[in-house]
């Protein structure tokens, strides 16, 4: 019996698989390569494929698994499939999914259809499940599970294993078993290779591990994450304000939060949404990304503006019409490098006001270095260009001024719009665009204006 | 016994906190402070600061820790704290490694240090080591831990139980013990929780997982990572060709990958590398980040080529040089939102040779609605501006053209480059900006040389 392995290719050989069978209509292959996948590896396909492909693949997806993979896809491509999607097949669909996963399911549900299914669930289930939609979705609370094994201190480890073994199957990625009194207060966690471990007459108490704290429910996503990563835990308890066990958060919770960042940091740099469908409707996309390029138009014409000013200079020399792009841009970059890099310390917690400082002044620094580096060689290139030995020193000096307003604005703009609890990944581009533009226009300009009219 | 939770803003106030401490050189609080973090908090402190301070720090860390700090810090500021430690120092800080993470810091060692520590290892566990540094740091080999609890079909469950009883502890995040036939090749997993909840007279052939598939070690990292979010694993068995067990893959690993390529796709957008020092020497940084530049005002250059064609255009209306800056910057935004999009769908493993037509199609599409909602806008702003309905019209249509440009050269460039081999989330961009500032500027003054003169 030989072990088979993983094939490398393999997403986006079934990605080529599944768009060839659709084009040939063979729709019983798509059903049989459909049901050999993992929901997760369905939820890829579907978000690759435009909506008339989609509707194809989701009806051949049997109603069981139709939850686990509708939690996984993003909420755009999620609503579509709602509306393809029978009401008792969705009902169906809900059955077989996990509290925390069923949560997801029901924050995603419109409201005459979140009625219709809560009606469908148990009533114990339900009260459970509507205490559980309370919680924001980006918080602890909204990432646990209500699903949580738990145990007393006083057992001995053979009693607990007895239970275990009478009860019969674990909650998913069950990796330890939470310990609290009687009053459901959090004590400590009993890791299952703890459990095995140790001499069976040990005492839970003389086993678990007391140094496990409690998360928070209204803790964020985020923190939640970072201290996964931080303590390198696969499971932590998350309790009420009173300390009472609540639910657990499990890595895979976790992982799921770190793409989803990742993933809006990327993508807000460009004024995109995560949760858009790649596939949706041309007119929807476009309606979308509009506001953005609306918002650069104004940067555009604020930078226009600045050049407006100095009409008269550029029809004195045109060779300033020319070269002025150049001071502009290389300032958009060098500002950039400082954006990211800041945007990325906050993001991990390695800015604060704590060094904001010492970072202000190194990438002044930095910026002042490349600035006479680049100055000289632009002026060089310039006057050789123009033959005009006075434009190219105008050129090396308003890039020098430009390239130390971008490391100024590169890493304080961030820095004030997390402050103020704005997105710096989001609104920081736009921002660090204008101030690069305009200023870099405005130094060419102004000092062509006074030497060399 | 109230259980308590932890600190929200935990991270932010440990620098404030270790910054605080370090201005009024308190050593001893320090002291107190750092013994009492996570190695991972104590590698992002360190991080944070700049290298005087982080010497400081450095300095109060028992060696013991090191090791563990060490591996969690960025490469180039462990190359700086490896040259604060001293060889003895360095030699204790590997004791406490395991092996996945001791082959991590090996790796990070220069030459003369990485003799002298792997001297000081014992025989054995040298030459497990040894064969270990030879897989590539960005494969499942390089990701795998040596130290695997294996077991025999054979064996019934109480027999297991009482097997890991007596060898007490376990490897780290062991959340199953992998089942291997008498020469080492995977035949399933035994997860601790099955072993746990099903009868202790069975089997364990009858209760492992078969359908666990082993990841071969020459796997990107990349894949793997993709593979345990889709399958929602917490740990995998890697295999050689011939099927053999070779080591075994954690989620903390994972996440570790997962966050790398977050970081690295946001760092390289900028010209930026993830793994450099935020406080690196200002000459170190500027000398980087120059590189970057350069390319850019290679870019820059060519766009005032294409500019410098039209001087006598120019000379003739002023009014082209205040407004060509807007078609070139609205075509680098639209172009870097399809861009952005486009880099996430080959790095979700969403966008392939299979759906890059139709992504395409619908990209040019959103250009040319886009691109006539935004010549209206700017045809009127611009003809009210320089009262001149021609210079207007003209500058709408320029911009339609950039940005069904930037449409094409968003959503190939990408493709292109990644068939190629490049990274796209590095050079793509810049490849874009040239596009969309000669197209932007070539259409617009082209268009004015013909109409307008």
């Amino acid at each position: 019996m030989p072990s088979s392995t993983v094939n490398q290719e393999h997403n986006e050989n079934l990605l080529t698989q599944v768009t060839e069978y659709l084009d040939a209509g063979s729709s019983v292959e798509i059903r049989n390569l459909i049901h050999s996948l993992y929901p997760a590896e369905t939820a890829n396909i579907l978000e690759s494929l435009d909506i008339e492909q989609r509707e194809k693949i989701w009806g051949v997806i049997p109603p069981s698994v139709m939850g686990e993979i509708l939690i996984r896809v993003g909420t755009e491509v999620g609503q579509g499939l709602l509306k393809m999607t029978d009401r008792k097949d969705l009902i169906k669909a809900t059955e077989n999914l996990e509290s925390d996963d069923m949560v997801d399911l029901l924050h995603s549900l419109p409201e005459p259809l979140l009625s219709e299914v809560m009606e469908s669930i148990g009533v114990h289930e339900r009260n459970r499940l509507e205490s559980a939609l309370s919680y924001d979705d980006h918080t602890a609370g909204g990432l646990m599970s209500l699903d949580v094994l738990t145990i007393r201190p006083d057992m001995t480890l053979e009693v607990v294993m007895r239970y275990l073994n009478k009860r019969g199957g674990m909650p998913s990625s069950t990796d330890s078993l939470i310990v609290v009194d009687r009053s459901d207060h959090l004590l400590g966690v009993l890791s299952l290779s703890d459990l095995l471990t140790n001499k069976p007459s040990t005492k839970v108490a003389n086993a678990m591990d007391v140094r496990v704290r409690g998360i928070p429910y209204q803790m964020s996503a985020t923190e939640v994450a970072i201290l996964f990563e931080q303590r390198q835990m696969l499971s932590a308890p998350v309790v009420a304000e009173n300390g009472r066990l609540m639910g657990r958060i499990t890595i895979d919770d976790v992982v799921g939060v770190i793409r989803e960042e990742a993933d809006h940091s990327i993508m807000s740099m460009a004024g995109l949404d995560e949760e858009q469908d790649m596939f949706a409707p041309v007119m929807t996309s476009a309606k979308r990304r509009a506001v953005w390029l609306g918002v650069n138009l104004l940067t555009a014409f604020l930078a226009s503006g600045v050049i407006g000013l100095f009409e008269a200079t550029l029809e004195e020399i045109v060779a300033l019409a020319v070269l002025m792009p150049i001071v502009a841009s290389m300032g958009g970059i060098a500002g950039s490098q400082t954006l990211t890099l800041v945007v990325r310390g906050l993001a991990l917690r390695q800015v604060s006001s704590a060094n904001a400082k010492q970072l202000l002044i190194k990438e002044v620094s930095v910026g002042v270095v490349n600035g006479f580096l680049w100055a000289s060689i632009v002026s060089i290139i310039a006057s050789l260009w123009f033959q005009d030995m006075d434009l190219g020193l105008l050129l090396g000096a308003a890039m020098i001024i430009n390239l130390v307003c971008a490391a100024v604005a590169g890493a304080s703009i961030p820095i004030i719009l997390d402050k103020m609890g704005i997105d710096p990944a989001l609104a920081g581009g736009v921002l660090l665009t204008t101030v690069t533009d305009c200023i870099g226009f405005l130094a060419f300009l102004g000092l062509a204006t006074i030497f060399l009219l």
